[in-house]
């Protein structure tokens, strides 16, 4: 049994939460780990009582074994931990979502995710391009997007996003000018519809500043996460505001 | 039999992607809905081979029903059908995610997800939010954060989120201003964290006025994909760049 394994609990509260899952007949109901800054789908396992209760009480995404019919703690061996701040159910509670940050790669393959063969590929028999090709949302491809620009060999005409890295000045230009626009979408009601685009001109280029900086995405969101947490954006504001 | 109910297909470059699929013994795998913009997770349901032939064929997002037997299209009733635009395995290829955008509320509760049943809440007994409690990531926890604050009933002392939301004026110039501490941290080589920092200001202050004008990050998101899924960010960023 691994020393790092999560132990179940059993107080009256989590016993009447453990009542309301709607259990299948082999006692087991879908946990799925998300990471709570990105969104990202890290992994999916199956879960009992004792599964979800260990996980309560020591916040580590923890899943019932199908196969070697035990507990195991994600984690347990590889000390990568899924530290979860939030379950929730779904609407007929068969089904739920460990929210969750993570120490470190999820998939035994070293991979972020365990989502990263794209049906896609197989279908059209492209050669799988593993970690490459993870299941992201919008934000993370764009970011994917960026970093593969970042990395396109220099030489050859460079596309407008290698232009920005490569160029400092341009691209504070380039931030400085989509503020200024995103601001004069109110400023000269110019409609939501401008302002949507005008933000999506700001997020691009400050994601190639990040991209510059080596910063992820997930680490703003982490700070982000911090700060309103504990109603930090307000006192942190506050604090901006006489400052400046 | 419902009208809109999608129908599998069989080819064999799909028989093969079926094949590789690591079905239970009762012939099913795991499918989570997710939103390709937003990550949030969607539902969550069964796949037989049929499911994901018909999910293949007609990009939405299809079930097979336990307790019915029977294969479903999500929004053959409601038609609020998910558009499938990927779909991924996982590694041991047993767990599936349809990344998809959802036509309108995924629940039938009429809830954007079927995850607003937060654990905590049932531990300390509190009364269950219902959709407010979604289960959503950073970006999406900070968008509704400023939008309690919008709905703050004026009166009593403003927090810092409301004065900007009523103060046109003072919302711009912390964007502005705010773009410009970004910059500064690669102009003055501040140091990576002080991006990070510089980053989570520019995110939340611009944040604030796509409240004030009724825009969801969705949207936002929504444009980027449409742009840079056809390597419309450099298209659009050149135009940019000549116009400027
Ligand atoms: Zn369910
Ligand atoms: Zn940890
Ligand atoms: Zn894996
Ligand atoms: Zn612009
Ligand atoms: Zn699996
Ligand atoms: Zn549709
Ligand atoms: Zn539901
Ligand atoms: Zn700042
Ligand atoms: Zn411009």
């Amino acid at each position: 049994r691994a020393l790092a394994r999560s132990e179940p609990v059993s107080t009256v509260e989590v016993e009447a939460l453990l009542d309301l899952i709607k259990w299948d007949s082999s006692g087991l109901a879908v946990a799925i780990a998300q990471d709570v800054d990105t969104g990202a789908i890290l992994m999916q396992g199956f879960v009992n009582r004792d599964a979800v209760s260990a996980t309560i009480a020591s916040k580590r995404a923890t899943y019932f074994s199908r196969s070697r019919r035990s507990l195991w703690t994600k984690g347990e061996t590889s000390s990568n931990f899924i530290d979860v701040v939030d379950v929730y159910l779904d609407c007929d509670r068969d089904s739920i979502i460990y929210l969750g940050k993570p120490d470190g790669p999820t998939c035994h393959t070293g991979a972020d995710t365990c989502y990263f063969t794209r049906a896609a590929d197989i279908l059209q028999n492209k050669p799988l391009i593993g970690e490459n090709g993870l299941a992201t949302s919008t934000l993370y491809d764009l970011e994917r997007v960026i970093q593969q620009r970042k990395s396109e060999p220099d030489g050859k005409k460079p596309s407008w996003t290698k232009r920005l890295l490569q160029d400092q000045k341009l691209l504070c230009s380039k931030i400085r000018e989509e503020a200024g626009e995103l601001c004069k979408t109110v400023e000269e009601n110019e409609g939501r519809k401008r302002t949507v685009s005008e933000m999506a001109d700001v997020l691009y280029h400050s994601m190639v500043l990040l991209a510059a900086q080596d910063v992820k995405m997930a680490e703003v969101m982490e700070v982000l996460r911090a700060r309103f947490s504990q109603s930090g954006i307000e006192e942190k504001s506050s604090r901006g505001r006489s400052s400046s």
